[in-house]
């Protein structure tokens, strides 16, 4: 009886502990190392960690002990949709106390992720944000773009391709019309309606590079100007990073095409 | 004679040993933990770390035993040209081995990290870049502004405030025209000229955020509309990120400073 007793202690005293909080993380790109330490201390100290398809799943080793939760889409199917995602977050918290919320690149860059800071909020759970590098600017800088160069471009605009409706982004014909460096996420199954906007400003020699995989062992791009990339870019697999401005010009992937053009002169 | 003969063999080896190479690292806003475990192995690595002013300096602590160079700029006076330090960078890595060029947010985001790139290529000396957490997001994130939101953004344009020779980056009027969340860097000594900006095209009422010293102990953000944010901000000290949109009626200091407006009309 005593025993029991004390068990019983020691399961409250467990569940008093388990002070519900939530971090969401951002986890890069891709590339294991692309993660902040701050995100790792996270990680070690979660008692759940609910993680999206495009998270590097190594980063889970760093937590042997946490429980771990799937929320992302595999195959074309979601296993959750973002309202099931934000009260699975608040019930884990209340249930185990530290939930670590894992998506790829930043939380904030078209990551649903304030979403899911304000349902939790609602319950008075505290939440806290650690920044990820986001795919925007690392994504092109690993293919040797930089976003912005002095005396090319002093700004860059980042959109997302696509809209919740599937319907592309109308945002871009502001951001073909401008001099900044053009950086589209979730836009390579509209790359042909996006070169279109682009043309019809006069920018048919623009500049582009796409590139997918960002930061892994298997990371392609490919270049060209906004009248041959549809062709170049047309094999190239999902996710894909689009880049379009003057910067490209700057990559060795663009010299080397420009060096490969020159041969072909010949 | 013996020994010295093996002390000079040795010092051949050690030139030998000491291959050229650069790697140019992302120190992120300034919270020691927002650097990526690739930039802490790059600086583990390092015979020599060149640094900026922005960085937080407790960095340098992961690499005892290498030669640190400041090379930004203190109380106004710059030690170093920008061209000084793209060889100083080349000269280091040829007599030392491993550079690693150390700068605030991400090396390409305004940081002229690629003119250091391209001028490390024409000595042939191999380059790597490893991104950082970027003000531009981060900033505003940490003062509980996502940059994008559901419904609310669906883009983000980041831009310098100030050219090279001091004026307003013209940019910034296709930024007001746009609907998506603005974030100037370098821009708190212009930030009249910017409402001015926004005025013009009848955005006196949008909301605006300027956070300081973001991510660090000291981080202030104040908000405001176009309308009020240069007084509200008057006393805000450099440096700032400024961000303008809708975005920032999300965050708790703005909901915070409505219910004081709220109380204060009782």
């Amino acid at each position: 009886m005593q025993f029991i007793a004390c068990q019983q202690k020691k399961k409250k005293m467990k569940i008093l502990e388990n002070k519900p909080k939530i971090t969401l993380v951002g986890a890069g790109p891709g590339d294991i190392e692309l993660i902040t330490l701050k995100g790792i201390n996270a990680i070690k100290s979660a008692d759940v960690i609910l993680y999206d398809a495009l998270v590097n799943e190594e980063l889970l080793d760093f937590a042997p002990n946490a429980k771990k939760i799937f929320v992302g889409k595999r195959r074309g199917y979601k296993a959750f949709s973002q309202e099931e995602i934000n009260q699975l977050i608040v019930d884990q918290a209340f249930l185990y106390g530290h939930v670590v919320r894992l998506k790829g690149g930043d939380s904030f860059v078209f990551g649903r992720g304030f979403e899911e800071i304000l349902h939790a909020e609602a319950f008075n759970i505290p939440t806290t944000v650690v920044p990820g590098i986001s795919s925007s600017i690392s994504v092109p800088a690993l293919a040797g773009i930089p976003v912005t160069h002095r005396g090319v471009s002093n700004s860059f605009f980042v959109l997302t391709g696509t809209l919740t409706d599937g319907s592309l982004n109308p945002e871009i014909e502001i951001a073909a019309q401008s001099s900044a460096t053009v950086v589209i996420l979730m836009g390579l199954s509209k790359l042909n309606e996006i070169t279109k906007i682009y043309k019809k400003f006069g920018k048919s020699e623009e500049a582009v590079a796409v590139v997918s995989n960002g930061s892994l062992s298997n990371q392609i791009s490919v270049v060209g100007t906004i009248d041959s990339i549809t062709e170049n870019a047309a094999n190239i697999p999902a996710p894909g990073v689009i880049v379009i401005g003057p910067v490209v010009e700057l990559s060795n992937v663009w010299k080397d095409k420009e060096y490969l053009f020159d041969l072909l002169k010949f």
